[in-house]
Parts: structure tokens; sequence; C-alpha cells
């Protein structure tokens, strides 16, 4: 059964996971089994989310759903990023919440729970699990405190005029700055741009462990450097630590969080602790769309809301969110994805090509034994599983399989019942349990039907204005119009567009 | 317009809300138009939604509503209990999460995180609208500290052995205590039990509000006065001073908080600020299972998931969320409601017929003039919402306006065009916004339009045949059915039927 075999697939073939600080691929052997600490970081909620946060959280949620397959007891946590997290990586700039709350003119909590809310929701639609604790850095001001009075009391902080900055050079002598990223530090001082304020830190490339808060400053608690607020990459450290352990398995996040963010955690750890706290640290590569960096200045950040209801300009037509979590699952999250209509579309074909494959195998009828073999199948699936989450040779197993499946439906070869409930199953888990995939909710049939019923009707008064059957174009236009369907005669055609939604509310 | 009459319709006939602490109907005059500031006891995330988690929602959800209709800009802050939280209300006995956390082996936080997304999703079910900051007890653990320092400061409170006591003796002396609940500290004396550890306390019926925690307590955060946690009462009032400031308008919750949680937020607020912070407080009833108390020990504690899948051995049947809204909204939310088999079948009839109606004043057709008299339902639907939001006469006058309208579809009486749109803008108004009522299924805007398009299509089809143009009947025939609607000619007219889901599904 396939329920047991991967405790003996994985003992064969074991988890493999790019480390990125070893730039290999590693064996996965947790710390405490069967525990699994995972951290990976989440949002900073002041804005719709995008296909960057798609694409972290459905490459670390196909790292938990996989982890949990495999029965880890996995403490999954994922947090929220709302305060600290400023404009400049230098420490300079507004607050990027509190800048988006004045622009909407709202408390920074109520935005806070805003697009927290919305993006649970995408989230939730993409099919992505709950992470098992989803910690706020607001809810978590006492904890960062304490954990910038150990790094001052371990020597690597300074404070000046009410803020503590790390002391990047000073750590650089004892432990190595760089670790994750590979920059020396000697690469910094040439990189890092002189900003107002700055003078403060003894070195530019220095960070903030805690700043004093100016006085416009909304979001801000006592400390004993001062009133202010913790500097963005504390958080991660503090919460890793107090809801995983000063040690623990896995760090994930976005390519783009690389650095500074996860190498000043891994600095603010180990000048905490002594050592550093992750063993593998996974990265999610990142998105383009249609070749290009994806960039509200570029007009091309496209909300994931935007692509599902198809209203963002580059988008011709509405991509459900399956759609949206198969294409990214048809890469490999360590490769650059880019998005175009046109992969898109045929993401959807290919994800409707796939459940039509898998519904077929309920036509098969089982024989008394088998001419397909099973077991390659299913070796095959973990072994691209286990290759680091080779999630798109995993889809094309899956396929293969489908062609066994075919041919089967087709009268050519024989499973037995055995066999047959193995195939079942392996769709099962690999599909729906493991790459989190689903059938959509279904559109009922009526709604798929509307636009061509519209259609319809416009030929038949098209033929009749031809015609100067006037009465029964004009009945057609008058009907639709009572419905709430505008119609406008274009020079190339008639246009046609749903307008009256109040009208139709009622009906809902 | 309806949506204009609102604003006469309060002048004249104003919204009143019971005050609990007047005992009167108050005219509802906000501190601050057209800000109104909302705090409600939020859930203790340790179990289960049950019924008295859906009512408190419901009621104030229905508050929510009708003063977001008003065109107030609400702030709604509903908390979440993550700590504090004691089993007995004498600051005694286990923490409440940490006691489950203990029992289901898992971190506190990551219990939180489950019962507070479990709570979230019954929200949703039962159509209750996000609040508008739904903070965390545990995330504001500094904003607690600096509150208890205020009252500490202002002499009502002292520390024992590293916890902090609200002293309500001497509270008392300069303030009254037991405004709320009209508990004079005589009776309250005699009523409280000594309990083991209460001798630390002046008097027993003082409260916690920073207890130092026990070697075996988790959740603890360092303090001036020990390692320990904030006690109960003390998170409202810090919460919603944050977010609400030191007077706000409306303070909600179940009447089971009114004491001590709401009568000891009272005092510290007054201790702290000198005053009052809440304009008018406002209780649900609560619900009884078949005439009992609900309880865990009583086995009728039913969950809300219980309901909707009728999964308990006292629900005969799954009720939908939509059911239990509409006979929540049934009762007046002060009286006590009682829950029983029968009683849910009959509000789920209720609702069906609610939504018929709705639904067949489509099929009116206008006149020149009205014999019916839309403004007086108008008014009755806005006096009774006004009346201290009185939802059954609410129900009833809309049950009133349907047969007004199933006369009118009798063909018994005129509406003119406008008092039609009008009644269709009441039910919308009311039913959908207000009540916040939905047809559980909810249908797509295209969803609804189809079986209209397929009549209009099968009406120029009769007219086609009788006037012999078999062109345009057969082409109508021919492309339904390439549709997958099946077309059956029958005597007394036209039946039709979506017949081909496999066609459909590829455009889906």
């Amino acid at each position: 059964m396939i329920l047991g075999k991967h405790i003996f697939y994985t003992m064969k073939i074991p988890l493999y996971i790019y480390n990125t600080i070893t730039k290999k691929k590693e064996k996965f052997i947790p710390l405490n089994p069967p525990h699994v600490g995972l951290y990976v970081c989440g949002p900073t909620v002041y804005g719709d989310a995008h296909l960057g946060h798609a694409r972290a959280a459905i490459t670390f949620d196909l790292l938990y759903r996989y982890l949990k397959h495999l029965e880890y007891k996995v403490r999954y946590v994922r947090n929220i990023t709302d305060v600290g997290h400023l404009e400049s990586d230098a420490d300079e700039g507004e607050d990027k919440i509190l800048k988006k709350a004045r622009l909407e003119k709202l408390e920074p909590m109520e935005l806070v729970q805003y697009y927290s809310n919305s993006y649970h929701q995408n989230m939730r639609q993409l099919n992505v699990l709950d992470p098992s604790i989803e910690p706020l850095a607001s809810g978590h001001i006492i904890e960062q405190q304490q954990f910038v009075d150990k790094i001052l009391n371990s020597g690597f902080a300074y404070e000046v005029n009410g803020s503590v900055y790390f002391d990047v050079k000073k750590y650089n002598e004892k432990y190595k700055y760089g670790v994750l990223s590979g920059r020396i530090i000697e690469d910094l001082i040439s990189s890092t741009r002189e900003l107002e304020g700055q003078d403060e830190k003894k070195n530019s490339y220095d960070f903030a462990l805690w700043k004093k808060a100016t006085s416009e400053h909304l979001m801000r608690w006592p400390s004993k450097w001062s009133e202010g607020f913790p500097g963005w990459h504390l958080e991660c450290s503090t919460m890793s630590t107090k809801y995983l352990g000063e040690e623990f398995d896995i760090h994930g996040g976005g390519m783009d969080l690389l650095f500074p963010h996860h190498e000043c955690e891994i600095a603010q750890s180990t000048a905490a602790n002594g050592k550093s706290s992750v063993k593998y640290w996974m990265h999610n590569n990142m998105i383009t769309i249609k070749g290009q960096k994806m960039g509200k200045s570029l007009g091309n950040a496209v909300t994931l809301d935007e692509f599902f209801s198809g209203s963002h300009p580059l988008i011709e037509k509405p991509f459900s969110p399956m759609t949206i979590r198969f294409f990214m699952l048809q890469a490999h999250y360590r490769s650059t994805l880019d998005f175009s209509n046109e992969a898109l579309q045929s993401a959807e074909k290919g994800l409707e090509r796939l459940f039509r494959g898998i519904d077929s195998i309920e036509k098969i009828t089982p024989n008394n034994k088998s001419t397909v073999d099973i077991d390659k199948l299913e070796a095959n699936c973990y072994q691209s599983i286990n290759d680091d989450l080779n999630s798109p040779v995993l889809i094309s197993h899956l396929f293969d399989g489908l062609k066994i499946s075919n041919s089967l439906v087709d009268g050519k070869g024989a499973i037995s019942s055995n066999d047959l409930n193995r195939l079942k199953q392996i769709y099962r888990v690999f599909v729906l349990d493991i790459l989190g995939l689903k059938k959509e909710k279904q559109k009922t049939l009526q709604e798929g039907l509307t636009t061509e019923l519209v259609n319809i009707l416009l030929n038949i008064r098209q033929k009749a204005k031809q015609e100067k059957d006037f009465e029964t174009s004009d009945h057609i236009r008058k009907t639709l119009t009572d419905l709430g369907i505008e119609i406008k005669d274009k020079k190339d055609g008639v246009e046609w567009e749903i307008i009256s939604k109040d009208k139709l509310k009622s009906k809902e």
C-alpha cells in the first residue's frame, strides 16, 4: 500500500533539498525527528498579494504538504510583517505600513487587518494550507527587545541616540558575515550608499535592531533605549526562536529576501546565541511577467485578484487559482518563471487534461493480472519529489502514468485489482495531497452558458436586421436590456456587457 | 430613492439602542460623527465555536451592518483572547488556552492559530463581516503593562509577590463599583469563595491586573513586577483604548460577560483615566438548547460545525449557516433563544419562503400608478430596526410586504415602475445588506441570466414557428442542442433541460 510504502521509498530514495548556504543538494535529516521546524517569511501586509507572494506560499506549501505526507510532525511558522519594514533596506524611508495607512487614511492596524484578510483569502483560493502559527511582528515587541538585549550583551550591537544598530564589522571579526549571500564586507562598503541619517551608524552596512521613532511615527513602543520600533530583520530571528527554538530545520523565503534580510537574520541569531539557527535555507526564485521583472513602476504588478478576475489590462482572460498553482508547480521552485497569457492558457489546458485523465481511471476494469508497472510509476513520483521537490518532473511522470491508464481504458493491456487501487491512490496522494491541486469549484453548468446564449441571440438579431425584421431585432435588444445586458453596435460587430448589477442583485 | 431616504427616516425615527448601564433605550448619538467606535468581546480561542459565539457575532454584525448602511464610518474592533483567561473568574485555575494546549500536546500559539482559523471560517459561513481590527491579547503585552502602571499610579491597585491586583474597595470609595451589573460590594463579599492563593489579595473580590507566572506557566513575559501575564479583564480596556480612544461609542458582548468582565473593564478604565470609556453598553442574551443552558458537562454544547453537518446526536439533520443566522435574527437579541430541531426546521422553511417571495417580485409588471403603499413598508422597516435592532419585527414587516407583492403577482392591485424599483431595493437593502442573509448557493450574476436567456430564445423560436420561419426555429433548436440544452415541445409549451454535462466541461 502506498500509504506505508513512502517510508520505504524515502529510505531507499531519501529527500534531498538544496541548501542555499552550502549551495548543494543535501539529504534532509531533521534535528529532532519526527518533529520538523519550518519558518517561512510571510508578507508585509500593505497591499494586495501578487504572484511573488503566491510563489513563495505555494513553494513552501508543497514542502509542508510533502513533509506531512512523510508523517513528520511539522510546526510551520509563517510570519506577518506589520511593523518596521521601511521603504529602503538601509533603514531609511517611511514604514511601508504607515505610509499606506496614511494614504488610505486608516489606522495602521486597520490596514494590517484588511490586507491580512485579503492575503488569507487568496491563499485559500490557491489551496495553500494554513501554517501552524502565523505571528505578527507587532505582537512580539517584548520578545524583540529581549533579543536586542542579548545581542547588546554579546557585544555585537551599539546604541546611538536611542537607536540600536548591529555592528557588522565587529561581528565579521569573530564570525563571518555574508555566509549565505557570499557577499564580503569589502564589497558592502562600496555598494551601500550614504543616506541621510546613516551617520548615526558606525558603518553604512550596519543595520537597525531598534529605531527611535520620529514624532510622526505612529507605531511605537517604550523601551529602555527610546520610544521606537524594531528593525525589520529582527522579527524573524525573534519569532523563529520563540516558536521553533534556537536551532531549527528549515528556513524558507523568496530569493529577494536572501540579502540583506536572511543574511542579517543569520548574523543576529549567531550574535545572540553563538550559533546559526537554521540547518537548511531554501529560496524560491523570482517571477517575471512577459520577460520583465515585476514592479509597480513598470505597471505589471498584477495582483492575484486581477489574475482570477481577468481585470488587469495585461491579462487576456480570467485565470483560475488552480491554473496559477498548476502553472507554478510546472516549474521547479529554483527556476525563474515567466508569466504570459499563452503560458497560462497552456497550463489551464494541461490541468484540465490531468483531471480528465484522472477521471478516466475510474473507467478501467481490473483483470487478474497486470501488464503495467505501477511500482515504477510510484518510484518515479517519489524520486522526483525527493529530488529537491522537483514538481515539473513529478508532473511529467503523472502524465506518463495517464498514458498507461488511457491504454487500459482503451482495452490495451491489463491491470490487477490491487494495482488499480494503487494507481488511484498515486493520483490521489500526489495530485491532491502533495501538489495540492483540486478540481476548481466547478462553475455551474448554467454559468458557462451565458456568453453563448447571448451570442446566439445577437446573431439572430443581426440576421433579423439584415432582413429588415425590426420587430424581432428590437425585441431582442429590449429583452436583453431588461436583463441588464447592454448592447453596443460597433462598426465591426456587436459588443455587449452585463451592466446592471443592481438589477440582478435581488436574484442572487 | 431609498438610499437617500434613510437619512430622512433616521432623523424622523432615530436609532434607539438599549443601554445596559442606564437600563433604558437611548437615542444613539455618536461622540464624534460620522465616526463610530465599536468594541465587541470576541472569543477565547480554545475550542470550536458554538451557538453562543454565533449569537454575539451575529448581533453585532447586524449593528455593524446597519451603522454602515447609515453611512457612519465605523471602526469595529473585536478581540481574540489568547492569554490570561483562567478557568475560574476568581483569578485561579489554569489558563484556558494552556490547559487545552497541554491536552492537545500543542504549543499554545499553535492552538490559538487553529481555533482562530476555525472561528473565522464559521464566521464567514454565517456571513458575518470581518471587523476592522482583530487584536490579540498576547500581541499587546506592553500596552497592558502601561495600563497597569496607570492604575497603580492612580492608587487603585497594589502589588503583592510580583502580582498586581485591582483594589475594588478603594475604587468603590471614590467611584461606584457595580454600575453596570448593579451588584454592590457587600454582596460580593459574601458571594466570593475563599480560594487557595487568594490570601494574596486584600479582598476576595479584588481582581488580577498582572499575575506572576508559576513555573509551569508557558505564556509569560518580563515586567517590572515579575515574569507573568496580564489579567483577563485588562486586555479589553487596553485594546479598546489603543484603537478607539479613551472614550468611544459602543461596547458589546454576551450577557455572560456583563459580570465580572465588563464591570471590571469599567473599573479599570475609570481608575486609569478618571472616566468611564463607554457611552453605550449592549449585551446579547443567552442561548438555551431544548430549554437547557448550554454546557459541556450537559453534553449539549453543539458546535457550529456540528449544526452545519448535522453530526451531533442532538441534531436531527444538517442546518445551514443561513438557517442558523435567520433563526437568530427571528428573535430579538435581548431575548433568550431556545434551540430545537423543530424551531430550526421552521426557520429553514421561513427563510426559503422569504427568498421565494423576493424572487417573485421579479414577476411583477409595473403599471402607471400604485394602489400599494411602499412608503409605509419602508417606514415600518426602518422603525423596527431603529427600535433597538428589532429584527423579528423587521422580518415580520418584510413578510407583510411579500403579501403585497404576491397579490401584485396575482394581478390584484397595481404598482408604478418607480414603486416597484423601490420595493426591490427595500428587500435588497434590508435582507441582503442589513440582515446579512443570502441565498445559500450564491448564484453568480451570469448564472441568474441563463434561464431568462433560454426563455427569450424559446419565445423567438415559438414566434418563428407560428410565422412558419422554420429556418430560424430550427437554428435555435440546433444551437441550443449544441450547447447541451435539450428542448422538448409539449402540448402546453416548451420544456428544456441542461443535459450534456460532459460537453460543457471543457468550457468551465
